[in-house]
């Protein structure tokens, strides 16, 4: 690869918006475009209008021959095929599974490599690049959001398994038998539906209907109620609030306890909506951690929340694919 | 590092005995010999007395020039730093930590590398250099002994962590809060009170005492009752032993199921003496996998019992850590 080329193009696909960045080595992004993910009716569609947004911002940078490669952010992505494979969120990759990272590559010049990922590896490949995770070669991305899910970076790779789709900690199971909440995903008990914003909603929504204590959230339809009114009111100094955060924490630092157990990260890094609630979360996260960890990882992992939150960390991320591959 | 060097030292530390192989690149074991590990009052005799016990070793396979390097199995072992670091069952490494791999590279003319790792880490490398994984980059090799121990291998490397330590499978919990079972790692719940040789035992005895249902194991007193005993009588069809098993395999299976979540093996493999129970084990361990594992892992993992029990699997997984180096 010509390491003379000096910017990589980064893609965040979500299910409503798909953004494209061109990224430099230090994380600068110097154009940026973005279309709507689901206004297509086939990926061939998608992937054309994608490529002529794409084509100005290239130029802009003074064109294809400064582009070292491209990096796809994407859910259900498989990185080993390149392809996102059936999506239940995206119209287009419903039913059928779509070769992305090749169709983006024939119809850009081409151009080479073209890395597809799902969005939590794409964001510890931003963590690892321009974040939380310089220099580090073992740590943790957990991703709270909608879900919860998770990047696993070990020995300065990223950890995808013998088919492209290890790293989904959302689905360790917290809670074994009949009173595990039931999950998106067919199952009950998983991480997710109590540590995503989702599950803190669904905490919150129970303590309320099972218990009468007093709380600044009765104010609310309790079918309202989403994490952001818990951040809220947790930052009100409501009790009940509070006692969510901690229950949301406990669980993710015993979680991550069983994660260490696995592979002995230096730090876990939390990105996503419920970090913004800072301590409120991170301090029972750490507390529950190393109460609960084997003693031999005792008191040696760092528990962060990433700097890039406030930056289109998806993009970064996706770009970063490029240049770990230049490594 | 000179490829024409055709053996590699294997060397299994235990508790008790300490073996010595020479090892060739197809897993022959040419020339062997033990001392007794805690015959020594100090770490520098131990290896001084190794050493003698070697240098006859090297000299029936052509001398020091034909060796690429040695490997060390021990427990409490620390890859990155080629020390035993305060191992409690060793008297000579209990209260200090022992350079071990720089000791014997000292020793011996020198010779290098040295590499050192703990016992189910050297067979991981055993299994993919001569055992179930050849031709595998993604597996999990879980060792059903006194404790559960594990050694993972992703994209075909071994995970140690950044400390050195990852991979303590047998230590993430089983069942939270007070219920459950007391570890020797000072928590409880863990995986290895369970489905270790020992918590097989266990489990024969909680049922005996809190059940009155019949069983050949009521031959025996409480106390002195085995795994080996469980294997017996539910090969006799005992039905109280062979619940025992289904309730162990059914832990282990449960437990893989998480192990997916983070790695995405290929296989999982099973190494120690309950594997010697077969299908009364192995049978319950991937129906409760295929019942509880997230729907994309289904159907996509082997479950497989280690084709070298009845080798000296130790040596050989010791002796591969020299090859693992040199590709």
């Amino acid at each position: 690869m010509n390491t003379q080329k000096t910017y990589a193009i980064g893609v965040d696909l979500g299910g409503t918006n798909t953004v494209f960045g061109i990224v430099d080595r230090s994380g600068n992004i110097l154009a940026q475009a973005s279309i709507k993910t689901q206004a297509y009716p086939t990926a061939e569609a998608f992937v054309e209008v994608g490529v002529q947004t794409l084509l100005p911002l290239i130029q802009q940078v003074g064109g294809i021959d400064q582009i070292a490669g491209m990096g796809i952010g994407a859910p259900n992505a498989n990185y080993y095929t390149g392809a996102i494979e059936t999506a239940p969120n995206i119209a287009w990759a419903h039913e059928r599974i779509v070769p992305l990272a090749q169709m983006f590559s024939s119809s850009l010049s081409p151009l080479s490599p073209v890395f597809l990922t799902n969005d939590a590896n794409a964001a510890a490949m931003g963590e690892m690049a321009y974040g939380a995770a310089r220099h580090m070669k073992d740590f943790i991305v957990i991703t709270l959001g909608t879900g919860v899910g998770s990047g696993i970076v070990t020995g300065g790779q990223l950890l995808y398994g013998h088919d492209g789709f290890a790293g989904e900690l959302g689905h360790v199971i917290m809670v074994r038998g009949q009173e595990g909440r039931p999950c998106g995903c067919g199952r009950t008990g998983c991480l997710e539906t109590y540590c995503s914003a989702t599950g803190v909603a669904r905490t919150a929504r129970e303590l309320l209907t099972t218990t009468d204590r007093p709380s600044l959230l009765r104010q609310k339809p309790l079918d309202q109620i989403e994490s952001l009114d818990v951040s809220i009111a947790a930052s009100q100094g409501d009790q009940l609030a509070l006692d969510i955060f901690r229950f949301t924490g406990t669980l993710l630092g015993q979680a991550c306890a069983d994660f260490a157990a696995f592979s002995s990260p230096e730090a876990f890094i939390f990105f996503g909506g419920l970090c913004r609630a800072g301590e409120l979360i991170m301090q029972p996260i750490r507390e529950a951690y190393e109460r609960s960890v084997m003693p031999i990882y005792r008191g040696k992992a760092q528990f962060l929340v990433s700097p890039l939150m406030d930056t289109n960390a998806a993009v970064l991320g996706a770009s970063a694919l490029v240049w770990g591959d230049q490594k």
